[in-house]
């Protein structure tokens, strides 16, 4: 769907050797989890207990913001600073595991929890992957 | 790559009738576009003449923020407003087409203007199909 | 508290006669109405009767993401487009007065709600001025 | 200029205890942050010499998103996650310190990027103040 292997390819500059695999994967996932997260926080509102989902709710809401910034901050290499990067990636994986726990819980009742749920999963291996090679 | 079409169908209460498909490819053009877009201003930073890129990577900024609003309002259907929906959307595919035309312009000797701009294209026709039916 | 008006004064470049003073007010309005509505849809997700807060929220979960859009594109001058420029702020504009009109039905029992609802209030008049000029 | 006290003072329960004062200067310098790295990235681009401050250009595109995102999230109290708040706020700072580099060495020549270092400067201070009471 995204062009970001294309994009990054596209770089007309010399650039910081990153593993690309991770790099793309961490992107895409973001924003596949970004936007799981800002649907499952309003469909959260929408349901009949919304009082017991508020937790997940919030959650979603704080995993869609991060995970908008990683892709966005992680999508730019110009004056590329590791220990910038790190700490967004760090930050993003955090806000996805804190949100995983906060749906799953609700993966029964909530198809919408469980696909948030997973959608963080999947972004916080690619963090966790793309920060193993981010020295 | 996202779970947009899932999570519409998972939407626990009555809701607004959209034309879904359209909905969905918004969404999904919006994310790419904006990925595009934020990685486009970048490599323009990078180009041994950035000077004669400025116009490009300004226009890529205001489409990437342009973008992920759009990508994220679009997402949330509790107390869905057909107006500012609407103005969004409409003020997306403005700035697609802008950035568009200021990109396209580059195409030729770079390549992530030439990518930036057809991943403008699409998400602006994905906007116009979106809005022909948010009456 | 910002440095809105002495960053405009500091731009290096000749740029696009704008009004500046609605152009200041409008962009400081935006980043105190984005902060007052993301606080509010928080806010909203803790009170004890948050089915009946639902639609304030998510009306302004939008307004946020529109604020936050509208302060970061006024904020930016080279390779002004003033079409573009209209529609983002216009559809600021309308996402504050549905999140005024969502909001300050619950100003009696909540005082977050309120405060959202005057920030939104000032945020819409702003917009409506520098529209007034962005011809 | 915000209500950010005001709403912080509204919230309608009990919640984890913060340092009240710390919190509300890093949500209002991380908005005049990102206002004045937004406007200082886009015043690079229209620089005569724009390939000289293309290093600057970047670290403020990512300071400003940093920033937006820290005022935002800190601006929720529901559900509060503490190791979450921790790495938003140290990525914040982060950036805020890679953009004060990155800025002040064209400080004496070009008055938009001494605004934006001073900005990045309080900023990065007021998340170290707030990182200090968040255990």
């Amino acid at each position: 769907m995204t062009d970001v292997a294309a994009m990054l390819n596209a770089y007309p500059a010399h650039r910081e050797v990153i593993d690309d695999d991770a790099l793309v994967l961490c992107i895409q996932q973001s924003l596949a989890c970004a936007q799981a997260c800002d649907a499952c926080a309003d469909a959260c509102l929408a349901a009949p207990d919304v009082s017991h989902l508020a937790e997940a709710a919030s959650a979603a809401r704080v995993a869609a913001d991060l995970a908008v910034t990683n892709a966005r901050v992680l999508s730019r290499l110009t004056g590329f600073d590791a220990e910038v990067a790190r700490t967004v990636v760090k930050a993003c994986e955090v806000a996805c595991r804190s949100c995983f726990l906060a749906t799953r819980r609700h993966g029964l009742e909530y198809e919408h929890c469980h696909i948030c749920a997973e959608a963080c999963r999947r972004c916080a291996g690619a963090c966790r992957r793309l920060l193993a090679g981010l020295t």
